[in-house]
């Protein structure tokens, strides 16, 4: 069967076992005679999986007894909304690390529900770093403090978590979830779209400290109530079943591999193959500060626009797809997330090394 | 293989063909090597998909040029607040029909951004008809009047639609788009979960008319926005992509087997075969007013708890499954939407009559 590998930043990227066993059971799963896909939400079939799917990934990740799961959908571009809609209830305030383009939306949507304070900026930088939080700008009159910690289109990541004391800290882990080892308890909230490390689009993940939800405005619409989901173990309505489903396999594959620990290994293991060829390049160059360099995007550039074109077109030939880096950031990047296997990489910097040979 | 007769509700059944190409292409979709599941919203493989499903339900429900089809996250319950955030922008008032769970909670959700007036409502009929509306509390000074075309737990349809003149007509079209023809130009807005008659759940399809999008208030949430959807072709930000594409199977499946007109005298055919018996027996009985029965949902009832129990854990046995009544409504219900063959209603009737004449 032919396959690529797949440098897409999402949707990206599955684990094969995971694809072969819902190509397996897709017009019957487990002797139900029906589809998932066809499936009532209702069903004890169905239930059974979406508790399956919370108990994996609370074990996975080591969420605490006071954190609820939600799933939910819309993207991380509906929590953007969600959360102010959500979490400023008492000063109407929050600030916001901005570290790239999906903070700024980020910011753009919670700015139509309240105040917001850029407490910290790495603009000026053409945000190839992480920046330092300016703790005066941190009042304590702010519902909570909002990061993203992997920025999928500028390649950084927090090498460090903010401490943030009482005031609730919201992250955005869309792109880094179960990538590498976070203390859960660290964070008020946390939310990711599924369709990089969890499973195929359609599906968001919210892990909410308890006491954070509740507290939504009474005109909040029903779907956009955090209390909603809560409330009805996120079966108020139809959720995405399917996304739900692969979203399972893809835990329980992760949980196979020895789970976060050891993806953290492989994961560290594979940007260093990628970063440590980008270092030694005469051709290839990384525009992201050494510190703030993430594990799962990396982006890398050639000296000029035809080279980088002549590159995206040889790597295609080679069964090197997706390696176009973002409009805003130009060159290329690598998405390399946890089902990208080390050959992948290995894969990837074997054909870079040959173009530098050939074309330097 | 293994299958059943699935009568839920939704999800429900799919086309046999559809699961099949779905199963055969899911490691490699038209040798890209990848996955549909794994592959970026922003290549040309998967806008072509997505142009392809909005040309084939165009196509299929012959949708005027000056509507727009956009594919949205949440359910029919976020178009609940969708539609009124985006077409109370004039006189924030809007006409309800209320004909059961669900319009219910359209107006409870509309009641949060502006003045609802039920207009007419089918309660104290304990919903088994579909009422008249009285002309005299249709001012002139409302936004759009709200319709459910067909509702799927009381089992009723409108036969006619209410002319509105200059008035938008909204129509939640859930259960039963595709099942029969309609006039799109009649409405100023068609929405539809997909888990009925289009494909997976995760996703909904908005069918809107060009000038009723672009009026919604500076704060709406950008993914409330129809605004957002038509200027980026649905493309925003990540789509529910797998279940857009197996919507599009779908689609072609239903113009393989001659479109609506097609499928709307098979519909008529299959629900014909269910109430024939129904109106016949001595044992089961339909809760619904003859005129407004649904060809989509059919409730059915024996005179008792305990033989219905009796019927639906012997339909089990004989693979006829998902046959359990709404809790609102109790007893039985059969959803025979337009991927249940003819064959399934005529097995479920079979059995219906051997059970009668087993313990009438």
């Amino acid at each position: 069967m032919h396959r690529v590998y797949n440098f897409s930043a999402g949707p990206s990227t599955l684990p094969i076992p995971v694809l072969e066993q819902v190509q397996k059971e897709l017009l019957n799963y487990q002797e139900t005679g029906m589809s998932i896909m066809e499936m009532s939400h209702r069903s004890k079939t169905f239930q059974d999986i979406i508790d399956e799917t919370k108990s994996l990934l609370c074990e996975l990740m080591n969420i605490p007894e006071n954190y609820e799961v939600l799933f939910i959908q819309g993207g991380a571009s509906l929590q953007f909304s969600m959360i102010p809609l959500n979490l400023m209830h008492r000063y109407k305030q929050a600030a916001y690390v901005h570290t790239g383009s999906w903070s700024k939306k980020a910011i753009q949507e919670a700015e139509k529900i309240g105040t917001v304070s850029v407490v910290a900026s790495s603009e000026n930088d053409r945000f190839t770093s992480i920046p330092e939080i300016n703790r005066t700008l941190l009042s304590q009159e702010i519902d909570y403090m909002h990061i993203t910690t992997n920025n999928t289109i500028e390649g950084t990541r927090y090498v460090n978590i903010p401490e943030t004391g009482e005031i609730p800290l919201v992250a955005d882990m869309s792109s880094n979830i179960l990538s590498e080892k976070y203390d859960v308890a660290k964070f008020g909230l946390i939310y990711a779209g599924a369709q990089k490390n969890l499973g195929p689009a359609g599906l968001t993940i919210v892990i909410v400290r308890k006491d954070l939800i509740g507290a939504a405005h009474s005109s909040c619409p029903v779907m956009l109530n955090y209390e909603t989901y809560s409330k009805h173990n996120s079966l108020y309505n139809t959720p995405p079943a399917f996304s739900i489903y692969v979203t399972k396999l893809v835990l329980q594959w992760l949980k196979e591999q020895g789970g976060v620990q050891e993806i953290e290994k492989r994961n560290y293991k594979k940007a260093a193959i990628l970063y440590n060829f980008l270092d030694e390049s005469s051709v290839f160059t990384s525009p992201v500060h050494t510190t703030y360099r993430s594990l799962m995007n990396i982006p890398f550039t050639t000296s000029s626009n035809e080279r980088n074109a002549l590159f995206l077109q040889e790597a295609k030939k080679h069964g090197l797809e997706e390696l176009k880096g973002h409009r805003s950031v130009g060159g290329m990047r690598a998405s390399i997330y946890n089902a990208m296997p080390v050959e992948g990489v290995q894969t990837l910097v074997n054909f870079m090394y040959a173009f530098e040979k050939k074309y330097k």
